[in-house]
């Protein structure tokens, strides 16, 4: 694609066109990284990103980036294309969703899917091969459903969502419109719920079930459980990394987006717009607040107001967390100090 | 189901029924968590829990609660029907039994499962779509095989199993009766026995198997591997939940309870009625004495008596890990006033 | 076998063969580990292990040690044949490749099978049932795929690779030789990549792939990512556990070995050699050099030095975290301590 016709789309697209520069119309074959990109590749460059360096042994044809006079003034001195932009990383997912080979739409259910005769089945939906469906489950329209999936019975899905192969869905769960569950997902198995008695474990039943609500996508190897009685729920929009446990009657906000290996355990409440780090866990029954963010390996074990930033376990303010940390590397000497004090 | 009938059934169960206040005989059509309860359901109440303030608002019709003086007063002057008993709980997993829609049993093996001709499958069973059994395998009577399902060669498994889509049973595995396999747990998987040599992995054959004993309910996306020699074992009645990594040759006691994404390395040995919390990790060839209790995120990289409870990494008995972790929030203070000591 | 056909098996192997001593010849079925090892079988035992005690009581036939004289001595007294080698347990690696059961190795394509018209397969391969091959897919000569296993489009396969039941490749994997996929792994999908975009999150498109080099092996229920722009890569020999993530646009050395549920956020530089014990996290774009060790639990939040061995969270070097973890356990004393220093 000729370059002048990108920057045309840029302009129309969200990422905050200002200017262009040194542009030379060229063929864009492909996006790349920087430390890659070569001759007939476009690129992009954030503040304070390491790949900066690479300026200055780069091929690449054009480069978007924000409003750094620095970088544009070394840019300049190289025959490379700039693309000035607000936002690069938007106008690069923009370049991107040109350039991306898009797997190939098929429709229509494979022969060898299993569907039971009470199930419904939307429109333009693709089934394919091995994927079975239970009884009473309703399917909207528009739903790629890839090989192997098993959707149990009493599931409710609404349209344009993307089931990846090997996923699960239990029963009583309802998923919204323009959802994502990826590979070897489980969404609605049974949450952890047992009682001690006489030194052994009863179970309570888990009659419940899960909403995912729209835009939510869920990645790889993930689980949600269904609680006892009501709903786990995930907000709109919110995104979930792999390997993320959601335990039963969980009941996350709208736009949160989880790392990979979190764990929320059962009954928390997680509000708007929260993100979490990898391997952060929160405990059960647990209300953290809006806008939250927790770092890698935070142990959130109490309620957390709507806008902090916690880190550590117990998790505690960030900025206390990195200045005891600091701290904890000196303790050695700190105890040597106190000990020599003390004997004065 | 009237609400008599309710209470016939708690009198005969296990809650430790005590006495009936302010009884309406009225039709229960559900259970629900106090919160979302509303008129012709049922739910409890326990000590100290968050939810108590819901009871000056809910139209609910009937409550469990323990013998709390305080709280039965504030039901009573209120329509709501009352049941006292030892454990609420209970008497709540009682009732969800009888409301929970089972799933419709099916029986029989269906076309498309792939079985292999030496092996043995019991009366009784169900065995679905897509399953596939390998040669030399033997099934007990009323196992419960959902889609997908693959179960390698040599395996034993006993009676009254559920394994649920999309799991996998190596080689080499035996599980007894009543156990529960979740969605995508894989069982029996090759031990990561590795032996450096010259810079590169030589591996160990990992020649052992897995033995599920009676009762193991086991959680989605799980994994448990084989030893090179020998068993890895769980113990009878251990309920394990999502994303838990069960590590060759480790042997696990009886009714345990691991919570999700804890990892056990290779060759621990843990006790009875030991209770691991979220994310906990127990370091490999480590013994865990029995009713240790661990909570979420430990690190158990030594031996741990019986009934101690630990807490932190390395792990620490929890009451010190408790008052260690609300010092470490003060180091930067502590610091700068031992300094200011100094220079005195 | 016969004690001395083993002996001379050892002779030929890479264990560092020294001497034998005490050789009853007798035929050895099996091998075993040193606490359940019985008559006519073989066992092994390294220095400082738990195990040495159970040389009292054994009955084993054999056993393989190093150049402990102490240790012969010890199992002299005792009618055990004894074999010394620089290194037991390559030696019992080697024993034990002899005695494992292998799994019967079958060849062809199975009719339930769905293998796209474009794609391309190799001689000798086995693809059991149900498994999905996409179109435009290259398969090499001599793979092993396991039942349910779905490979997507456009992935290419080399030669000699086991992939086990249920795990998923999506596009534009490219996997060489020799390696292993264990089940419900996922190895390919799409890396997590969000930009807040007005309070919502906007996809980063990720049009990249993933390579697996020679040698590759990889547990159950992990997740592979691929990026936005060009590939997450993993070196030749390098060995991961189960339940690991691999963020999108990581790149990992050669003959790594990683423990179970470690987590590498994208864009991470991992260099050769490296051991990540279990539950280790590395945050995004952080460099680790070659030969790093980094202890169970470790949060590695920035750049490693080679051949450092790291602890704690944030990662700091291991002797220091040892020597701060034990001052931690003391610091309410210490606390104590230093106000009443504060009061004179």
């Amino acid at each position: 694609m000729l370059l002048s016709k990108i920057i045309d789309l840029i302009k129309k697209g969200n990422s905050g066109f200002i200017s262009s520069e040194n542009i030379e119309e060229i063929n864009i074959k492909s996006a790349a990284s920087l430390e890659n990109a070569s001759k007939n590749e476009i690129t992009f460059l954030e503040e304070n990103n390491k790949l900066r360096d690479f300026i200055s042994t780069t091929d690449v044809s054009a480069i978007i980036i924000g409003k750094n006079e620095l970088l544009i003034e070394e840019i300049k001195k190289r025959k490379t294309s700039i693309i000035i932009v607000e936002n690069p990383r938007v106008a690069f997912a923009e370049i991107l969703n040109i350039f991306e080979t898009k797997f190939k739409q098929k429709k229509g259910i494979d022969d060898s899917a299993n569907i039971a005769n009470s199930s419904v089945i939307g429109v333009d939906c693709y089934i394919g091969p091995n994927v079975i469906i239970g009884e009473n489950t309703i399917i909207g329209s528009n739903n790629y459903i890839f090989p192997g999936v098993v959707i149990s019975e009493n599931v409710e899905i609404g349209d344009n969502n993307i089931f990846f192969p090997n996923c699960v869905i239990y029963q009583n769960t309802i998923i919204k419109n323009n959802c994502i569950v990826n590979s070897n997902t489980v969404i609605g198995s049974e949450g952890f719920g047992f009682i001690p008695q006489n030194g052994k474990w009863k179970k309570m039943p888990q009659t419940g079930g899960v909403i995912l609500n729209n835009e939510v996508e869920i990645g790889t190897n993930c689980c949600v459980d269904r609680p006892a009685v009501g709903f786990t729920e995930i907000g709109e929009g919110t995104k979930i990394d792999n390997l993320v446990q959601i335990g039963h009657g969980v009941n996350i906000g709208k736009n949160c987006a989880f790392a990979a290996q979190v764990g929320i355990a059962g009954g928390a409440i997680i509000g708007d717009g929260v993100i979490l780090a990898g391997q952060v866990g929160v405990n059960n029954r647990v209300k953290v607040g809006n806008n939250v963010i927790a770092s890698s390996k935070c142990g959130i074990h109490c309620d957390i107001n709507d806008g902090e930033v916690v880190s550590g376990f117990p998790a505690m303010q960030n900025k206390s967390w990195l200045r005891s940390s600091s701290v904890f590397k000196k303790l050695p000497e700190l105890a040597k100090k106190l000990r020599q004090l003390d004997k004065k």
